[in-house]
This record gives C-alpha cells, structure tokens and sequence, in this order.
C-alpha cells in the first residue's frame, strides 16, 4: 500500500461516503486496513471500526497497536467487546491483554462468556514467553480411526474458525496427542484411506510442552520446518498449537533481546518511540554504572606506574589506541561465539576446539597489528605525530601483540562461560569484554614499560 | 532425536542389517535423519544414501551440510545423479550449487535434462540474495476460470510434487499473476465458485519481483503473515515462489549479517568451525587495522597535552573509565537505532524525535554518572585508590557528562546517517563508535583540564 491510497481513503472518511470506504476497505488486506487506523483519530478509528464487517474488524484489531486497541476497547459497548473477543483468535486475545491495565482486563472477563473466561485466565498465568502463553486453542483435532474423506468433510464443517486447516492434530479418546498429519496428504490420498495409516507418529511426531521456552518452540519450527507446532500439557494432551507467523515474531523478539544485551541495554518491551525518556534512562543507567566502577581498576593499575609514565614521552598517548584495540578484537570473537550459540552452530562441547582455533587467529592478527603499528610509529614520528622512540615503540607493539592475542582468547571464553552457567551468553559482549581486556592489556603495557625503559 | 537413538542406527549400520535400518530410518523425520548422516563416514553416508526410497534421500540430501552433498554428488553414478535432480525442488539444487565448485556444477549440469539445465543456469544468474536466487518453480497455477472443484482435482493431480499446495497462484493466458488463492478457501468454498470471485487480486494481492532483496521479501512475508510469496519478472509473470521456511533461514542470515557488522567482522558464508583460521584471521584484520590507524588521532590529542597530563596526579588514571563510559553510552544509543531501522520500527523521518529523545536521555544518564563518578571518586582517595583532589575530580566528572552526552547524540545520528546514505546502520555500532566518542571526550577532557587546572 502506498500513501497515496490512504489519503483516498483519508478522504471517503472525512468525506462522509462510508458505503464507498467500506467497499475500497474490504478490498484491502487486513494489514494494510491496521496501517490505515494508525493514521486515524481516535473517534475515526471506532467509526472504521464499526464500518468493517466483524469477521474482519477483528482480524484488523488484531494487527492493531495496543493502544489503538485499548482504545477502541475503550469505545465500545460490552456487547460489541462480547463479539470482537468471540471473532478473536484466542492468542491474539491474550497478546491484547497482556498489554493493557487491569481495569480493561476485568472489562473484557465479565463481557466474555464463562468458557472463554476460564481459558483467558489460565492462558494468563502460563509463564511468560512460555509456549503456553504463545499458544493458541482454535486448531483443527481428528481422530485417528476416520479416513481421508470423513476428515476433510470435519475439516469443512469445523474448520472455518481455525487458526490453521494446514496440519491437523490427531488425538486419542483422552485428547492424548498421537499424531499430526498435513492436509496435503489428506489432498493426495485416497477417500478411504485410514489416518492411523498416514499420520506423523511416534519418532517422527515431533512437538513442544506448555513449559518449553519460546525460543525452543523457534528452534524447532526452524529446524524442521513445520508451519505449526502442537502444544502438550505434562500428561501428553493436546492443549495448543503455534503457528509459524507468531514463530517470526518470537525469533525477532529473541534478536532484539541479544542486541539488547550486547549493547548492556536492560529489556522493554515497549517501542522506543513510544517508551518515556526516564524509563529508556533507567533502562541504561544500571549497566553504564556498574561498567564504570569496573572501570575502577583501570584508574588504578595506571595510577601505580604514574612514575614510569612520566619519565617516557609517548606511552600516555599509545593508552587509547591499545585498550581500542584490544577490545575490538575482544569483540570479534565474543561476537561470533555468542551468534553461533545461538545459532546452534556452537555447542559447549567445541569449547577446546574453539580456544585453539581462537588462539591461532589471535596470533595472526597480533603479529599483523604488532608490525603494522610499528610502522605507523616509525612513520609518524617524522611528522611529530608520534614520540618516544624506537624503545618505547617496541614496548608498546608487544603490548599490542599481548592485548589482541588475550582479547581474543577471553572474547571466545567468556560468552561458553556464560552458556556452561546457565547465564545469557548475549551478556558477555561489547563493554564487559572491554572492560576486562582494557585491565588486562594495561597490565602488561605498564609492566613491559617499568621493565624494559630502565629509568 | 535424542542420541542414544542415533547409536541404535549405528549399530544396525555397523551389523549390515540394512534392512532393519531401512525400516528405521523411515520412521524418521527427514531432518533427523540429515543429522544421522552428520555422523557417519563418507563411505557409510553413500550407503545409507543409496538404501533411502529415492523421494526420501532426496529431502535428506537438501538438508545435509554442503560437504556431506558434495561428497555423495563425487561419489554416485551419473544416472543416480540425474534422478537425484530430478527429485529436489529447483531451489535446493540451486542452493547446493552456489556452494560447490565449478566442477561440480559442470558434471550436474551435464547430467540434467535440457529443460532443467536452462533453468538452473537462469537461477544462477539471479544477483546473490535476490527474490530470484532464493525462489523456487515448483508451485500450484490455476487459471481463474477454473471452478473450486476443478482447482482441487487439478491439486490432486498435478500438486505432489510442488514445494507448497497451500497458497495457489492465479495466472492468464500469458501467466501475469492474476490473483492469489488458499487452499482453504477452496476446501470452504462451494464447488461451483468460480476462482475469479474468491481469490486476493488488486490491492490484497501481495507479490515481490525477482530483484527484489530477501531482506524486502523477508519483511512482506512477516507482514502479511505469508505461507509462501509470488515472485514476478518485470512483465509481471508469475517465474516463482518463496516460502516461508526459507524465509526463518533468511532472517536468521540477516541477522547474523548484522552481528558481524556491529563487531566489524567481515562477512563469510562459511561457518565457524569448518573455516581456517587463516580466513578467520583475513577476516578480523582489515577493521581491526582501520580502527587501529583511526586511533591515532587519540593519541595525539593525549600528546597535544602532555604537560597538562604530567602536572596533575589523577588525570591519566580516568581516561580509560571515561573513553569506556562514554562508548558504552554511545553503544546504547546506535545499538538501539540500528536494530529499530531493522525491525521498521524507526524511519528516516523519526530524526529529530529520536535526536531530541537522545539528548533528553542522555542528559539523564549523563547527571547521573557524573554524580556517582564523583562521589566514587571522593570516597576512593580515602583508601588511595584515587588521586588528585577535588578540583582534579570536577574535571573528570564535568568531562564524563559531557561524553556520555555526547555519546548519545552520535550514537544515534550515525546509524540514521548511514541509512540516508543507503549504507548498512549497523555498520555504524560498536567500535567505530568508540572510536568517534573517545576522540572527542579526550579533546573535552584535555580541554577542560588545561582551562580549570591552572598550573
């Protein structure tokens, strides 16, 4: 949809020609219809709203922002919110309300028939992030004994309101989950056909617990390709499925969650935009501080070679470039260790072969950045740019050649560390690994100095 | 598929009881069983090939790393080969084929049919990370003339072999994709609907063009909540298909892409563990030179105020908390703005809100730092950890809130600026933040020092 096409629609709105703007709306995608409300007033965005057919308000609303929702909730009688939650797929209901203050929630329960009530709730006291809170109920269930053509005639007749007709879940007489089976083969196979005959069963049946975390439940989607997987309580019955679209949003969420972490920024779930100042501040405040009282050490290792520094023109000004340095190729290595776990390319057990490979890359890079700076001193020195001397050249290219080899090895360390801990591998990027190389690193530059420039 | 499971294959393999395997094996997911051939040796990975119904191997052989394809592709008879491209969808085999080398290209290509020769060699030529290169042919056409009865007998006829039957695409007589149509519209329909008046056309149908990024067809598909996008040429004809599977395995390469962009890694399509360090360490080098050379003028501003430096205990000892607080800061800020450009959260257009957030934020975080900074500092000199004095401290605390301010404000623009400049924000993250920001709070702390601290 271009712009151009809303400020049309713009128009039929403010233009009172609601016949028109429901034709040309019931030709758009639902997205698309979400997209428009955003540009809307309130007041305009319950008239649109109460234009729509209900079938496809409540798709829409599903798409919307959660505060256009709110306030369209908001507007609307309680026999129209019975409606909306009736036309809603159950997960996207609970998405809403998890979203929104409790007065609304409490607005929505009473509105809400009793079933849909006690399956709200206990939808809302899943852990969050849980495939129990991600999943949804509206999934098309057979049992194993009908053949080909009685389960599409099933599917027919109850499947208009599903999520998804795309895999159906065979289940037993106690809803205990026994199989999965596609509706292409139901499509390819002959009308008498047994399902028992073709479903996914046993070891190639593959599904996810209530409990599991969602980036498991994304994990396995990914893997084997599934466009739905089905949920199970702990006895094996079939409660849930989730869907392959709300799988792209969790493994988005998962990404920003490790951007997040990389950056020592603390989670939110609210937009930036729309998020305060102070809480995007409180968001940050916590990490910059405890990074700069780590930062401690650094001061003080410099403080105790404060003589050796004075006497030698030259190492002050070499400090920045090798804490840069060092973490920079600290960052490299943490960077791709904490990708490739979370890829499932890196397991726990590679740690060695890891170390070793990391140990050789660090020593190509610290010879090839030793003998660059050693030129680039050499050079500048000629332009005034760098002072010191040959010897105090050497000393700070063989700190350099520590720094990179040891960032490199604690970069890759770290984030398997934090996987063997049970911790967040994401945490042992950027800052934290350059607040322990820049210690590190000045150590030996101070000791190499004290050492070999004899006073 | 737990281990144990697999050690249960491989006896049976090690005992030659292939036909027990056989039964096994097609028990299995076919991804379970690519996993399987992981473990094996190329001479047991040929076997098990072979003993595998040729619709089977050929799913398992789409999801086996490229060296465990190459090594089988080496090993089996022209006419097995040909059978094998004959069985995998277009878009394995083109997958397959951008990894191998050329002479693996050449003896697949000589052994396939004219028609698919012609085929993988117009694929081939799609630019890298295209609709085209990603897309496959094998998918559902329908005239829209056709009644829903006639759709779904044409299903069952002519759609086994297609990679989706979910989503089927409406094309003319000169196959201009007309319009898009789901499975489960023709299992609800009546039979004698014409396809003309249920399926998505003009505004709500959703395509992408074979130029297109996959990052572009990876955003529609999360969008719109696709199963599968049509792919048209320039004339609008419908050339092919993407779907949603391979979707999950581009947002996961985007997504690394970025990683490695923010820790200045250049790109490998390589994983980890199978690249040479001397690849690894090609590259780390050039960032890690570039930033290297970048932070000369550091130093030089350090040199700039030598005497300054030498005069006051204290002075050295906080430049590596300050260049690490304020990175940090900026880190935040960029971190944040890239990954909202990525997920669409943010546009060009937010500047000056996001500018003006940044600078509110980072006056916060800001006063705050300074703050603690400055009684962290006053408390240290009671145990000798700090040196200096309260005028040496205001300096550094005045310094510190003008570089995280600042930080703030970089970290943010840069990112925006990139993208105005058609580059990638993420290259505009990490180091070559920390590089920007700690010239510049070095100059401010040099410069505040030299004014304040009269000697």
């Amino acid at each position: 949809m271009d712009e151009r096409n809303f400020e049309i629609l713009l128009d039929l709105l403010k233009q009172g020609k609601f016949g028109t703007l429901k034709t040309e709306l019931s030709e758009l995608n639902e997205v698309d219809i979400a997209e428009f409300f955003s540009l809307l007033e309130p007041k305009q965005q319950l008239l649109v709203f109460r234009i729509l057919p209900k079938d496809i308000s409540a798709e829409v609303f599903a798409y919307l922002e959660p505060d256009d929702q709110m306030n369209i909730v908001n507007s609307i009688t309680d026999r129209e919110l019975r409606e909306l939650v009736d036309e809603l797929f159950l997960d996207d209901t609970v998405d809403f309300l998890e979203e929104v203050p409790a007065n609304v929630v409490t607005r929505v329960l009473k509105t809400a028939d009793k079933e849909t009530r006690q399956l709200i709730n206990r939808f809302l006291s899943y852990p969050e992030n849980s495939a129990g809170s991600m999943m949804t109920i509206e999934m098309v269930q057979l049992h194993d004994n009908l053949t080909v053509a009685q389960a599409i005639e099933t599917i027919r007749r109850t499947g208009i309101d599903k999520e998804t007709i795309y895999t159906c879940y065979c289940i037993d007489k106690a809803r205990h989950l026994i199989g999965t089976i596609d509706l292409s083969e139901l499509i390819f196979n002959e009308d008498a056909t047994l399902l028992s005959e073709i479903m996914e069963e046993d070891a190639s049946l593959i599904s996810v617990n209530t409990q599991d975390d969602q980036e498991y439940v994304a994990d396995i989607v990914r893997k084997y390709d599934l466009l739905s997987v089905p949920v199970t309580d702990n006895e094996n019955r079939l409660v849930g499925i989730i869907t392959v679209d709300d799988v792209l949003d969790i493994i988005d969420e998962e990404n920003t969650e490790d951007f997040e972490k990389m950056a020592k920024v603390m989670h939110s779930d609210e937009p930036y935009l729309k998020s305060s100042v102070f809480k995007l501040a409180k968001n940050r405040i916590p990490w910059l501080l405890l990074l700069m009282v780590g930062a401690t050490f650094t001061g003080k290792i410099i403080e105790g070679f404060e003589n050796t520094l004075a006497a030698f023109s030259g190492l002050v000004a070499a400090i920045p470039m090798l804490m840069d340095t060092g973490g920079n190729a600290g960052n490299q290595a943490s960077t791709l260790a904490i990708r490739g776990l979370a890829t499932g390319e890196i397991e726990l057990k590679d740690f060695f072969k890891i170390l070793f490979k990391e140990f050789r890359i660090g020593l190509i890079c610290a010879s090839v950045l030793a003998v660059c700076n050693f030129v680039r001193l050499f050079l500048l020195q000629f332009v005034g740019w760098s002072s010191g001397g040959l010897d105090v050249f050497m000393v700070i290219c063989a700190a350099m050649f520590c720094a990179v080899l040891i960032a490199k090895i604690i970069g890759c360390t770290l984030p398997l560390a934090a996987r063997a801990l049970k911790l967040d591998p994401a945490l042992m990027a950027g800052s934290l690994i350059t607040t322990a190389v820049d210690a590190i690193a000045l150590l030996i530059y101070l000791g190499l100095a004290k050492t070999f420039l004899s006073v």
